[in-house]
């Protein structure tokens, strides 16, 4: 790896690692859920209620960043982590998925893609060259190769055409890529196919990379395609790199990819579902507008350490039914601290030698995640699959 | 007083004072701004920040707690404060100001108002008695007289019914407040006649209180009519008692009111300002939209604490013109922040025997001050006189 990083396996169980992942800006254990702050901003938290939900590493987007308020603003105020006040590592996505997801008039072809922004309609052109010229101005600890994401599911030659495109394009990544101090991580592609994704998979690790992301899953498929394709990804994956599973997931998304060997993980989740009165507990999702909470003065969850939980059902129910703002600011960070106690309670079952039956306890008691409307204005990478569809 | 509550004189300085008000949740020093909790939420910003920037009391309206969520919630959850999670002295204001400025088809007569709920049409009656009942069970420190506010300007003799109404409303209050461990404050009306306001005081004093607001400001007049009201108000008020200007104002307004003997504040405008992305400063507004400061990497005040303070201000232009709910977040916590200084330095300078200097120097840095369009969502008693003409 590059200097100021570096990744070490602190403890296996079966396929399941506890690692650390140390980068210019400080070191992170793994599993590892990085807070999406899409626009250098975790709505609606202030950087340091981030913090104190005990994350360790953000994400935020180049595309949304390219757009507004323009790489030159995020670097002369010192880079990405400066720029938010956070005092950790950060990545950036490289703007693949949301040319995939957001963009307007998108037209590919091997130079990059060439769409119009969601914001004003104007001309952009995304390649992999400029996409890490942008990164790197960016300045976040780790950057993501340019990548080519299609809809799932797809015909066989879309996604095996989009993902030799991404090998070529992770080639070209590799060669613009000059920001000492930032790593530059490769993203497997392939659907939903077994053969694809082994294809991918051994074409990154020819090309050598400090970090190897699975991309392109959460787009549509169902749950036990993605973990299915988890399962025959991983494998294909170097050993002594962190393996970091874009855009996913719910809960139990998060530990069954912890069980097939993922280190690193972003969803909007937390924030979305929580601006949307969804909390999430380790006894399962909790609908904050529902009567049963009008006169409930329990916490979302006993022993829960945050600013949520110092007030009863009863008042976050109020919050949402009055349209206070206080209400989407604090499911959100309850929901952000759930998912880093979630990461945590994985690590120490890892640590402890006791993973396979904490995680086996964990999917029975998270249960069936609710299915809540994704409001769209998150861009991470979790498509309807993640808010919509489980 | 009642039992658990007090008030002592510290220091004063001309018609200026510095005190200590007591209440059965605690202390706080005088002068004091109270942010406004309308509906048991200051709006975006989590209880622990608004401990953080400094305050120690907070207002909520007994009008939007009965719409919503209904007093019974409120109280089985512990009372205003415990529901909110505050650890410190709380105060209703009793609902007549808002049915002049919300309600919709208002009828006042000798009883009581009658009117239509702003949120669903419903039809609500407050009376000096129910006002009494409903604050009573909200259970917040100091609960406030149901009083009549009308427009102004207006007739001399709608003015003078209105005050001589409420004088008899305030009598009615008396007699029906029982609940220990909650003091109730009186309201002077009298709109900007000097006669009238005169009477008003007289008659409160005469049925007696623990303490006395300032009413029926800050509701389309100008700014000097205000202060000038002020001047001729607060001689007739008991020197030993609280004195509490509802609903103001604009930082200098505040100057000019502890220079006129008030000790107690609360305002819409840190929140409802900070939302519309104007930041108070002790050199005069910041409108943080503005090109200027797209890259400027100065903190908005040098030397402030806040959660904003960490970061430039090309960060939080960035933020409001992205659209992202944290610069409402970030303003509203540093507005909060700024008016907690203020009257602190206002306060420190009675106590140092300079208050006429520091009231004269923050008088002139302040400013004017910007004119920026009410957003209406708030509901203190600063009418449209506080965010959009001055």
């Amino acid at each position: 790896m590059q200097p100021g990083f570096s990744f070490t396996v602190d403890a296996t169980a079966g396929a399941a690692r506890a690692g650390t992942l140390v980068t210019p800006h400080g070191a992170v254990v793994t599993p590892v859920f990085m807070p999406v702050a899409t626009a250098a901003s975790v709505k609606g938290v202030d950087i340091g209620r981030v913090r104190e939900t005990g994350a360790g590493m953000l994400l935020a987007n180049a595309y949304h960043l390219h757009l507004r308020p323009g790489e030159e603003i995020v670097e002369r105020a010192g880079g990405l982590a400066r720029f938010m006040g956070w005092d950790g590592p950060t990545l950036t996505d490289s703007g693949g998925f949301q040319v995939f997801s957001l963009a307007r008039q998108v037209r590919v072809d091997e130079e990059g893609a060439f769409f119009r922004s969601h914001l004003d309609g104007s001309p952009v052109a995304f390649t992999p060259e400029n996409s890490m010229r942008i990164q790197e101005r960016i300045g976040a600890d780790i950057a993501m190769q340019m990548d080519h994401v299609v809809a799932l599911p797809n015909d066989r030659a879309v996604v095996a055409d989009a993902m030799r495109r991404s090998l070529r394009w992770a080639a070209r990544c590799r060669e613009a890529h000059a920001r000492s101090g930032q790593a530059l991580f490769g993203i497997v592609q392939g659907g939903l196919d077994p053969d694809l994704r082994h294809e991918s998979a051994e074409g990154l690790r020819a090309l050598g990379f400090p970090g190897y992301a699975i991309g392109g899953l959460s787009v549509g498929e169902a749950r036990e395609a993605m973990v299915g394709t988890l399962r025959c990804t991983v494998p294909h994956l170097p050993a002594d790199r962190p393996r970091y599973l874009m855009g996913v997931g719910q809960p139990r998304d998060i530990v069954a990819a912890v069980a097939a060997g993922v280190d690193m993980f972003d969803c909007v989740l937390p924030t979305r579902c929580g601006r949307n009165s969804l909390a999430y507990t380790f006894t399962g999702p909790v609908r904050l507008r529902n009567a049963r909470h009008a006169h409930d003065s329990r916490p979302l969850e006993e022993g829960c350490p945050c600013p949520a939980c110092r007030h009863g059902r009863s008042y976050l129910r109020h919050l949402f039914l009055a349209g206070e703002m206080l209400g989407p600011v604090l499911a959100s960070i309850h929901n952000l601290t759930f998912y880093q106690r979630l990461v945590a309670r994985l690590r120490d079952a890892v640590l402890a030698g006791r993973f396979e039956a904490v995680a086996h306890d964990l999917l029975a008691r998270l249960g069936a995640a609710a299915d809540e409307p994704a409001d769209g204005s998150d861009s991470g990478r979790a498509g309807d699959g993640g808010c919509a569809s489980d």
